[in-house]
C-alpha cells in the first residue's frame, strides 16, 4: 500500500521519506465515496498507506483505492497509530468524541462535521481562500466548511480580495445528497412514486402520491415531499425561526473570509436535485465593482469555471457542476438599485468542493507541511 | 347559458338585468384550463353567458363550465359582440392585436400576457393590493401582472401599507407549469426519462438520459434540463444579462404598490416543480418591523395562509400551495445585519393566484362597477 513509494520510487527508510499516512473516516457514506472518487483521480498522492474506517457495521468491507484492495476497519484509538492525516466525515457527535483521539494519537484531524467549526481555535479551511490558516490548528483539528458555505467561498473570496465584500444576501437551491445516503435514496425513491403520473398540479397530490408508494413521511429525512416541491428548510431549528443551515452560513463566511461583521442573510431551501448546491447571490462590496472586473477575476482563478453568456444560453446549472471539482460561476449582473453589488448564479459539487475535495485539499495542504 | 339568471331566478329583460357577458380567450390552454376550474369552484358567478374562445385549432371543441357544455369559438371580432368583460391568456403578440380589438367592440379587455403591463395608460391589478386602479382604463385594457411578480403582491401589499416598502432582493423557485402545458408536458417526460435511474449524482448524465429517451433539447421550452436540475433563466435576454422576468418583477412591482423607486433585484430559476411558484424575499422597509408585527399583518389577509412554525415542521412548499387561491407565507425572520428587513418565503399557485384566479378576480371587479 505504499502509494507514494510506488509512485515516486523512493526507498523505504522511514514513514516520512515513504510519505505520510491518511486514515479516511466514514469511508463508506456518501462524501468517503466521493472521497475515494477523488483519490482515484489524483494523478499523484503524497500517501505512503491509505486506511479506510467507518462504523461497526461497515467494518470487514473491501474497496478499491488506487488499485488496491483495502479491508475497512471498524473506529477504534488503534486505527489511528502511526496516521498522519484523518479526515472525518461523520455525524456531529462521532466527530466531537474522536476527532480529539486522533489528534491525541498525533493525526491532524480534518474533519467535515460542525462540531468544531466555530471553535476559535480550529481553522475553518478553504485553501483558495486561506490556505494559511491550516498551519494554526493548536487543537491538531482543522474543520471543513458546511457543504452550502463552501459552494460560494472560491468566488466569494476572490471577489472580496478585489473589491472588499460587506454583504450577503443568499438563498440556496440545496441537493438532497446534502442530507447523505439516505437523502439520495429517498428522492430517487419519491421519483419513481410520482414519474409517470399526472401529479403535482392540483393539491395534496404530491404527498398522496409517495403515501400510496409506501414512502413513509416520518422515515423520509426530508420535512416534506421532495420530489415535484421545494422545501424551505434545511438543518435544525435555531433562535428566533432560523436554521442551523442558515446560520451557518453566515458563521462561516465570516470567518472563513475573515470578515467578522460581514452582513448576512441566508435563506435554506432543498430542492429535487441529487448532488450540487446552488446559490442565488446578491453581493454588496465596499469598492466600485463591475460585471467585466468581477469576470476577470472569476476567469482567473483555477478552481472556478465561469460560464456566463445568457445570449448563447449559457449559464451554471448543477447538471452542468456536478461530478466536477470547479464552481461554476454565471448570471453576474450589476444590481440596478443596489451601489456596488453584484448579482450572481453559482453552482459547487456539494459532495466534491462541498465536502470530500475540500477536505481532500486541506489533507494535502497538511501533507506538503508535514 | 344564463347563469346569473338561473342563480339569482332574475326575469329577463335586458343584458344588463341578467348580467354581464364574459368571453374567455385562451381557453384551452394552461390558465384557460385553470380558469374555468375557478369558474366552476365560484359559488355565485355575475354572468349571464360565458363564451369560450380560442385559435382556430381549438375551435369546436365542447367544454363543460358550470354544468353547461360550451363550444369553443375561434378567435375574430365578432365573438366580442355583446361581450362585457373580455378575459385573455394568450401569447404577448396575440393579446396585443386582440385586446385592443376586444375593447373597440365594447368589452374591457383583462389581459395576462407582457403586451400591456407597463402601458402608462394600462391598469396593473391585484384586486388585494390596488383595485381602484381597476376603473382607470383609458383603452379598456386592464394587465394582469406576470406570475412571479403575483406569488409575492399580496403579502407585499400587506407589510408595504403597514411599514413601507424600500427595498426587495428576491430569488425565485418557479415552476414548470410558467412556460405553459408545453413546460407541463416536458418537466413529465423528463422526469420519466430519469425516474428509477441512478442518474445525476455524476456530471452530464442527466442530459445523456434524456437524450437516451429521445427527449431532444432543442424541443424543450427550457434552456436546459429541467429534471434533477435547476435552471437559473425564464423569459428573454435584456440589457446586461438581465433576463425578463427578472425585470418583469422589479417593474411590476414598483407599478403595482405604487411606488416608483423601490430597489428590487430579482433572480429568476426554474425548479422541477410543476404548478406553484415560491419566492426567497429579502424586504427592507421604512419603518421598524417586527416578526410579531409582519405576522398579525399577514394573518389579517383573507388571501394569505400563514404557515409558519418551524418547530412544527410548518412553512410554506409548493406541494401545499398548488390548486388553492391562497398565497403562503412562512419562514418570517428578522434579518440579522440588515435594519427594518425581513426574511420571508412565500409559495403562490402561478396558474391560479399568478393568472388565472387574479385575472378573473380583476373580471369580477370589473362586473361590480358594469
Amino acid at each position: 500500500m505504499e502509494f507514494a513509494h510506488e509512485q515516486h520510487g523512493r526507498h523505504e527508510q522511514g514513514r516520512h521519506e515513504r510519505g505520510p499516512v491518511l486514515a479516511l473516516v466514514g469511508a463508506t457514506g456518501a462524501v468517503g465515496t466521493t472521497m475515494i472518487d477523488i483519490i482515484d483521480g489524483r494523478e499523484n498522492v503524497p500517501w505512503s498507506e491509505i486506511r479506510l474506517v467507518a462504523s461497526p457495521r461497515s467494518a470487514g468491507k473491501v474497496l478499491r483505492v488506487r488499485g488496491q484492495d483495502i479491508t475497512v476497519q471498524a473506529l477504534a484509538p488503534e486505527v489511528f497509530d502511526g496516521v498522519d492525516v484523518a479526515l472525518f466525515d461523520v455525524p456531529d457527535e462521532v466527530s466531537a468524541q474522536w476527532a480529539p483521539i486522533a489528534a491525541e494519537r498525533g493525526a491532524v484531524a480534518v474533519d467535515n462535521s460542525g462540531a468544531f467549526r466555530m471553535d476559535p481555535d480550529v481553522p475553518l479551511v478553504v485553501p483558495e481562500v486561506n490556505a494559511d490558516k491550516a498551519a494554526e490548528r493548536p487543537k491538531g483539528i482543522i474543520s471543513n466548511p458546511n457543504c452550502t458555505t463552501l459552494s460560494m467561498m472560491a468566488a466569494m473570496g476572490a471577489l472580496h480580495r478585489e473589491f472588499g465584500l460587506e454583504a450577503l444576501v443568499v438563498a440556496s437551491y440545496q441537493a438532497a445528497s446534502g442530507a447523505g445516503q439516505g437523502g439520495i435514496d429517498r428522492l430517487y425513491a419519491e421519483l419513481a412514486a410520482v414519474a409517470g403520473r399526472e401529479v403535482g398540479v392540483r393539491g395534496g397530490d404530491v404527498a398522496e402520491a409517495l403515501a400510496a408508494a409506501g414512502l413513509d413521511a416520518a422515515a423520509s429525512p426530508f420535512p416534506a415531499p421532495l420530489a415535484l416541491n421545494v422545501v424551505p428548510w434545511a438543518g435544525s431549528l435555531k433562535d428566533d425561526g432560523w436554521s442551523s443551515e442558515e446560520l451557518k452560513v453566515r458563521n462561516e463566511a465570516r470567518k472563513i473570509l475573515g470578515i467578522p461583521d460581514l452582513k448576512v442573510s441566508a435563506t435554506c431551501v432543498r430542492v429535487p436535485v441529487v448532488t450540487t448546491h446552488s446559490l442565488a447571490v446578491h453581493a454588496t462590496f465596499s469598492r466600485e465593482v463591475s460585471v467585466e472586473a468581477a469576470r476577470k477575476v472569476l476567469a482567473e482563478q483555477p478552481s472556478i469555471v465561469l460560464r456566463d453568456d445568457p445570449a448563447a444560453g449559457e449559464f451554471p446549472t448543477p447538471a452542468d457542476a456536478v461530478g466536477g471539482d470547479p464552481t461554476w460561476v454565471g448570471r453576474i449582473r450589476q444590481a440596478l438599485d443596489f451601489p456596488n453589488t453584484l448579482e450572481l448564479f453559482v453552482c459547487g459539487d456539494n459532495l466534491r468542493k462541498g465536502a470530500a475535495l475540500n477536505t481532500y485539499e486541506i489533507a494535502e495542504t497538511v501533507a506538503i507541511s508535514l
